[in-house]
């Protein structure tokens, strides 16, 4: 036990496990918004979902696909495909000694990045928000590569 | 070598490194249940994938989507985005230094919701059986990401 | 702060940080290739993303779907659905303290196998080639899963 305790008194690990845990928290939170949109415009994909809104043919109109919901989850796949790699790399990054600052300043990016993209996304916000949203998260995931591959590349 | 050694005698994290696993395991055979419809069904997403049920616009009939094959898909996208946030706020929560038995109660509640979600989705079972899988699931990462951001909040 | 700098002398851990950043990269690849095909097929998703093309009705024929787009797309969420369990369980193998040599044969055949797979998606080359490259990625998991509960079950 004494070496997770350790683990737990690293200063860029900590931060580390902080901002991934928010980000990931913003993350789930997309499941919730489809949900509501879905309840609230009455837009179901499968047929179980609705057969308390009508039964047979009448519940068959519900089985439609929405823009709205469809743009949720345009932004919640978007949001995998990204936070993915940032939990990844951004853990081995922590465990590889950075600077706590500029570890600091890379997560503070990142989960910037990610929750302003979520809103230039559902709002919708006109382009290039989304876009220099997604650029800079993406940029921020690659620099923390980078540096991981640069100091400890062992293939 | 030897503070691995301590890490993998520390019973939270062995505990989350094998419900982890059962549940990653769990989520890969989802590409198995997708592979196997869509032979079973000939439902194919790619021109390459039917060659050698026919040639030309014989071969086009099978380019085609399937309500089966599309509901294991959302299964597996479900999954994905669920797991995703338990394997990071889970590795974290386990390295937190947690109560051994709140610990393991998280990880079982969380492995038996998404294993009773993917059998309630590929059956289907009427809701609310899918929905309250789904709940306690994503209750069950909240509840972790609290207890790690309250004890261990360092932004 | 010493625990840490032990964990990078771990040579199985710190082979197993290369490698799931070249793959992790490898995958963040997918969405720059997803943004070409979009901007050199004009083929958008979101209205806000075409605005500059045109407006109102002029606007509204570039939200369309493209074989090409969709192509790419397939291979990134398939990426996604297999590289998710890597790193998961890839990590918590890691800790295992496995034989150096075996776990590096397991790195390189899962990242060679997804790199493969990747070509054959966006050739695309024919059957067999991505099947073979989606199994052996698949069966190098499952091994490492297998290894994993087997000498470490703690349930």
């Amino acid at each position: 036990m004494a070496d997770l305790t350790e683990l737990m008194k690293n200063e860029v690990f900590m931060a580390f496990a902080s901002y991934a845990t928010i980000v990931l928290s913003k993350m789930m939170f997309m499941s919730t918004a489809t949900a509501f949109y879905r309840l609230t415009r009455k837009v179901f994909a499968n047929p179980e979902d609705c057969s308390s809104f009508g039964k047979g043919e009448n519940a068959k109109k519900y089985l439609r696909t929405d823009e709205r919901v469809e743009r949720v989850r345009r932004a919640h796949l978007n949001d995998l495909e990204n936070i993915v790699p940032f939990l990844g790399i951004g853990l081995l990054y922590s465990l590889s000694g950075p600077d706590l600052s500029t570890a600091i300043l890379h997560f503070r990016l990142f989960v910037g990045a990610r929750i302003y993209h979520t809103i230039a996304y559902l709002t919708p916000l006109p382009q290039p928000n989304r876009g220099l949203a997604f650029f800079l998260g993406y940029g921020v995931t690659l620099s923390m590569a980078y540096r991981l591959l640069k100091s400890r590349l062992y293939l």
